[in-house]
């Protein structure tokens, strides 16, 4: 099974043309990606290309526009002096070699280095608190007397209401908030958000959130009370839903991979999340569920929901399901036709991935060349009809 | 924001060697989808291309491999007599069409019709009961007086253990059950599945079974018991999960849009599915959770899993916690590489396509010809690092 030079060759061929395609995108003004597709479906149904792989094409030529910002911008910052608390940790560790890619003069404070927090902490121009939130109020209020008035304090905890609070009380000079949506493990703040909540003299701190940005982050800023509301429902209630799925699967003894056969590619894309859910740090994702006594409440709501449906069920109150039910759709209603369009083209896309993973597999058991004839059961165009038993 | 005449000419190029490539794949024995992108990794990087994109269509090329059946197979069958009971129901109908289709003879008996049942049942080669589930045991009592002892009874109802007893204490001739896992709406078996539980004489049902495969169709076999238990994991479970957790969103009233500014695409494809769940039929829906008591009692016990890891959180118990994580975690190991690569490439591509919306929005928004500087917040390369937060 190698590359033929004439496969090689056509792939030369097509990324020359791509190249071409997306340069001439960026250098127009190009019609919409389903204009795009109306141009040549004739000339599709004749080469007997799914519609489906060359809208994925088109899509992903015009995504490629999304371009990150120049490298020049992250020339221009004057370098600071930063002192991260607890920068050797998981997260530290990334903020401690982001900022230090911007040109910074990044120090680090740990749990047993005080006797140096004089200098590392007295003539700071950013101190950034990277703790586990258990830590944060206590770490906040020991750091803060040693800090001028013209240090800005920072914190990434990923609950703000009380951590704000506490920086404020006991910092006189700039305060922000900060939470990055993502864990360790990345390599830069490419893709990924950070939420900002300003605390006091926030064009103090101008700066810090510009070294976000120019490493390709993205700024979200809120109040630390919608930040704490927000992460309720993205965070608490979706972990703990997943989690108890999990758990409920995991009890019940389901065997998983034979019910995929039963099964259309949105449940597997439903039990995928929870698999790549359960495979984090357990502590972690506990720490998460434990952050508040907020979270604590929702979770408890959450129950009650479930426990509420689940007795109409008990009791047969069909009428009761169905008003519910209409009430929930009623909801989702404003974002129910861009929902269904993004999840047809992941579910499209999930179906082609597995098809292709059969042909692997079938070409893999049978090295001779052959005209393939697999089953059909996962070619993306049959999804678009998923209904209710999907 | 016309198609340029050099755009045109570039993409009916893409088209032609599209065509030619995967024509050469059908020919060859080409090597995996990652081989075949580790040959152009350095040519990517050059045009300015993402692996991403190259790998979409590597993918779509292969599964294009997956062919349909040839038409010629579904050619060979002989012309039955078949009455479908229930045929006018959005089920019925479907079959009632797809058999036309593949050159059978199909009358249709409803509720009004029994003054016919002699003609129309005592001498069809296949009874097909598709009534609503509430129905099928007494309908299936009153149809099977009718059957000659040739005569083929097979139903499609959404669970089969009571049904299957019913068919096979009240006819004595051939019995097949069948449950095809979707909904009305479609316009073929293709890419679809059908479950399969072989009552009496299953060879008389070949035929049957035949026309659901060549037009395009996928046979699960199973016992009813087996198929009614992974029903309970594969429909109910999870229709009550997201039913659950979309009233909860709306009770609480949690400002959709808004929240997805604060998450990844992870979260935004969990609430797509919710949203696809509740824009069903909500009577069907309350009829599949109501199915069986069975369905109700595990429902039962998801609710008790639910109970019991919120009165964990209640306490603090964050050892006991963590301890039932890593149990969940364990009994999903297995799957836990084939789950995450699946789930990055779907998250990948829902980046790229929330991407190219972003571009199109950018493009209407600035009419003339300019180099696009978007924020590259939903680059999919990003996202490969997604991890606790996510």
């Amino acid at each position: 099974m190698v590359m033929s030079k004439t496969l090689q060759q056509i792939d030369r061929d097509l990324i020359h043309l791509l190249r071409e395609r997306i340069a001439l995108l960026k250098t127009s003004t190009p019609p919409p990606v389903d204009e795009q597709l109306d141009h040549v479906r004739s000339l599709l149904a004749d080469a007997n290309i799914s519609e489906f792989t060359w809208q994925t094409l088109l899509v992903n030529c015009m995504a490629a526009l999304a371009t990150s910002p120049s490298l020049a911008m992250q020339m221009q910052s004057e370098s600071r002096k930063i002192t991260i608390v607890g920068g050797r940790g998981a997260m530290g560790r990334f903020w401690v070699d982001r900022l230090t890619a911007a040109g910074h003069a990044v120090s680090v404070l740990e749990y047993d280095g005080w006797n140096e927090a004089d200098s590392l902490l007295g003539n700071a121009d950013l101190v950034l608190i990277a703790v586990p939130l258990k830590s944060m109020v206590p770490v906040i209020r020991r750091v803060a007397p040693y800090l001028s008035p013209q240090t800005i304090l920072a914190d990434i905890a990923s609950t703000k209401t009380e951590v704000m609070q506490a920086m404020l009380d006991s910092h006189t000079g700039p305060v922000v908030a900060l939470h990055p949506m993502f864990g360790p493990g990345g390599t830069s703040f490419l893709g990924q958000k950070v939420v900002v909540c300003p605390g006091r003299y926030l064009p103090q701190s101008q700066w810090l959130l510009d070294a976000i940005e120019m490493d390709g982050g993205t700024l979200i800023t809120c109040t630390p009370e919608e930040h704490d509301a927000m992460m309720v429902a993205v965070q608490a209630i979706r972990f703990f839903s997943n989690f108890s799925l999990g758990t409920f699967y995991a009890k019940e003894g389901v065997d998983i991979e034979r019910s995929f056969e039963f099964s259309s590619p949105l449940y597997r894309s439903e039990i995928n999340t929870i698999s790549r859910l359960v495979a984090q740090d357990a502590a972690l994702y506990v720490d998460i569920l434990l952050a508040s006594p907020e979270r604590c409440e929702a979770i408890g709501r959450l129950v009650d929901t479930y426990a509420h449906l689940a007795d109409l069920l008990n009791q047969g109150d069909r009428a009761a399901l169905i008003a519910e039910f209409e009430k929930t759709r009623q909801s989702f209603q404003a974002g129910a036709g861009r929902s269904l369009s993004e999840s047809n083209y992941m579910l499209n896309n999930l179906s082609s991935f597995l098809a292709a993973k059969t042909v692997e597999a079938a070409i893999a058991n049978t090295p001779s060349p052959l005209q393939l004839d697999l089953q059909p059961e996962l070619q993306p165009q049959a999804l678009l009809s998923l209904d209710a038993a999907a």
